[in-house]
């Protein structure tokens, strides 16, 4: 928690307008509906609107629009959303380890870390490893041999990067991410399967996120690329030559097949499954729990999610499903009936 | 494997009425099939009903209704699989680890853990954070700064506990689990993302069981919450500000979406996909495999998954789904066709 | 990368036509569109064909059919695809880790490890562990008591194998991988839920590949297996007492629940679910996403995948998916009604 901000001082640095006393101080941030004086809160969502006249907090982050209904301190900017994150980081700093080398770490003599670098408790880092300026390596890290950590990139806790995997900067890895594990490669032969060596590695780019237990294979040839921006959830499974376009995000739990190519600003829901070899493009947002098939051109939302019912009655359509081409040749021969028949009435 | 207890003494203990020598000794636990002499199983599943006449096991747990087809000596109780747990439980008990910090454990000086606590091998515990009484901390775990895990909770190994996540007492956690990472938030600004700062915790409640690589992020303002009894199977993901009921049991690769609220007692299956801010109500059972898009209020059972086909009869029915709307359309019309030449004929 | 081998000793050793100089060298694997003249590469799927006109490679391996389009020197084989993996794996191979014991690793006394074996940084080696000949322990794995590793087998690194877990020989379990934890099963009791003790083991058979942070359960009573020769891709699960057959492979994100059984030869695409207690034949193919709910006896291909539409259009069938049953029943009646109109016409 923050020593304390004035409403004047967060006006001026987050270019907001002030409405109230610019000497009132907030530490912490909290909900519209519960935040003490102490905190600054934010209006973004209008379903939460009613609570305007009853919050406690210190201050509201809001747009002009709704600043008249506002009885407490508020900083007027018109996208609230965004200036409360920018806020809230202030108040709530990332809480830097130190620099330096913990003293359990395991570090290999060729691995070229920056003096201003954190890596934390037994940590591993291979041979040739390059850790950039300020970033940290949380405890139980391993970043195999070749492997490069750009400036300002934080390896929570937990994380494995394997050999030759590239991270840019100012990324940040949650716990038990893995990246550069094999891609998934066999070739059938007699009977058997032949392991196809993954020589290939993977390339994150700057300002990524990526989160816990989140999986990004290296490639069979050519590199996995993850481009600048782009923000994974948790769980996702990235296989092997997959391409992410800047600034795409990705809910939780989405599997991507390997080969495929995902645009710019894509919004992918969780649980999505995407086949292999397949090209979507950019401003492309599939619904949660969409199976994608095949190859999208065209920007705009896409599903294939049914509705969810009561068992018994979803049990009698789901049947009806499996009788659907015979109902639709059934269908066909009544309307070509009827047709005939009016036809027949016209005549 | 246990010394072996007399079929008398656990009849006693698990208060069960006996059929047969009390004086048999069990050591361990068998199935049905093929438990040996020394073994005890139980009957459940009546589908197994037919393997009680040729059972070679030193005893079988079963209703008092089957007591007459056992050949063998009988523990009779109304609940044979719970009586079989516990009794599975002293025969196969849980090997605690001795109290005490291995030396190779990397422990913040400010650490509050009870004596009686054992601390296994290359694990790292943060500033401030308390670990309580009899709590076994396993190899390569990592529990941050102000995390707290309470009486009798079990940390099984490479569990990584950020700060300040709070653990009840009696839980168990499975290697992987990542509990407190990042919630997923982000403020569209000018066609990128801020990130939100995620300044929550995470509260699991007593009693409760994670799988292996289960994750549960922490809240984005408020915390996010795990009550007493849940238990949650591997490769289960949690948002930010989900809150699971009491006694709810989700089963593996489940994701539950940001700010979702789900009932007491609900039994969800695996790969089940729900939307976030969204609230499901006490008593519900989601089939596995289903998607969650909106709210449920009432008990019961639900499902919105198709009857698998082979491949090629499934895409004849598949595309129809695709003219569904067309085809009920043309029914809608045949049907006002067909209501009409009825008018018509009763006039 | 390799120090080259000859066009003609590559022929020689994986039993190829060779057409072309057989002193041209190769040093390491690049793809037909982008492979340097010191580069081997390959044509398997015809789609690329059109490459083998311009590709600057040092060789390609193909079909004999493609010999006359290739204009670099060509090693022909009636399988490409296999052969290249052969000469990859010989072109990169992998680094082993040097024989013994890092100092940092924890082994208790009583672990057996073959003097040839290599255990890494950091790694945990419990009572009684028996690691064979050759094998390779990365960095951060945790072999649990009485858990043995077979010859040659690499576990990469960040591996957990929980007590008693067997994996046979040359087997690779990538980062992640947790193998062994408690399978999911609780008792119904007074409201509550009774944990069932998992005393089974995990039996892991050899030439095993294992995606990282994929997990695998420890049964009930007797062991989960996996077979020879199975191929798990990254975040898989399975559940306790899942037996799956030789040479099957699983495809990322996909979940098996209990006591299923899964045959010979199968592939199972990604994010598939598979209920419990079914048992799915040899051969069986299963489109990625699906979910699969009773037994398959014969061989094929299944699915219940749906098309991805324009989500707009989309909504529209899939509220007539909820209908559907009545739609079906009122196509029922009009086609009776047809039926006895043309009956009545045929009179």
């Amino acid at each position: 928690m923050s020593e304390g901000i004035s409403l004047g001082e967060l006006a001026v640095r987050f270019g907001c307008t002030l409405q109230g006393d610019p000497g009132v101080t907030v530490r912490r941030v909290g909900t519209l509906e519960s935040a003490a004086a102490d905190a600054v809160t934010f209006l973004a969502n209008p379903k939460y609107r009613r609570f305007l006249a009853s919050t406690q907090a210190g201050a509201v982050i809001l747009e002009p629009a709704f600043a008249a209904e506002c009885r407490v301190p508020a900083l007027l900017h018109k996208n609230p959303y965004a200036t409360y994150a920018r806020i809230a980081s202030v108040l709530h700093p990332f809480t830097s380890a130190p620099a330096g080398i913990h003293p359990s770490a395991v570090i290999d003599p060729s691995a070229i870390i920056d003096a201003s670098a954190a890596i934390g408790p037994l940590s591993v880092i291979g041979a040739r490893a390059r850790i950039g300026e300020r970033a940290v390596i949380g405890p139980h890290c391993i970043v195999q041999q070749d492997a490069v950590i750009g400036t300002d990139t934080r390896l929570s806790a937990s994380v494995t990067l394997c050999e030759r995997v590239v991270v840019g900067e100012r990324c940040l890895l949650h716990p038990g991410v893995v990246i550069g594990a094999d891609g998934f490669g066999f070739a059938p032969d007699r009977g058997g399967l032949v392991k196809v060596p993954q020589v290939g590695a993977v390339r994150i780019g700057n300002d990524v996120e990526i989160g816990a237990n989140t999986t990004i294979d290296r490639g069979a040839i050519e590199d996995t690329v993850i481009e600048d921006g782009v923000k994974l959830d948790n769980q996702i499974q990235i296989g092997h030559n997959v391409r992410v376009g800047e600034h795409t995000v990705i809910a939780a739990c989405t599997g991507i097949s390997g080969s495929t190519v995902i645009g710019k600003r894509c919004l992918i829901g969780g649980l999505v499954g995407m086949a292999g070899h397949i090209s979507i493009g950019d401003d492309v947002v599939i619904a949660g729990k969409s199976a994608v098939s095949n190859s999208i051109d065209k920007p705009g939302m896409y599903s294939n999610v049914l509705i969810l019912e009561e068992a018994t009655k979803w049990r009698r359509n789901a049947v009806r499903v499996k009788q659907l081409d015979d109902l639709a040749k059934t269908v066909k021969q009544l309307s070509r009936g009827a047709d005939s028949e009016k036809t027949d009435a016209d005549e």
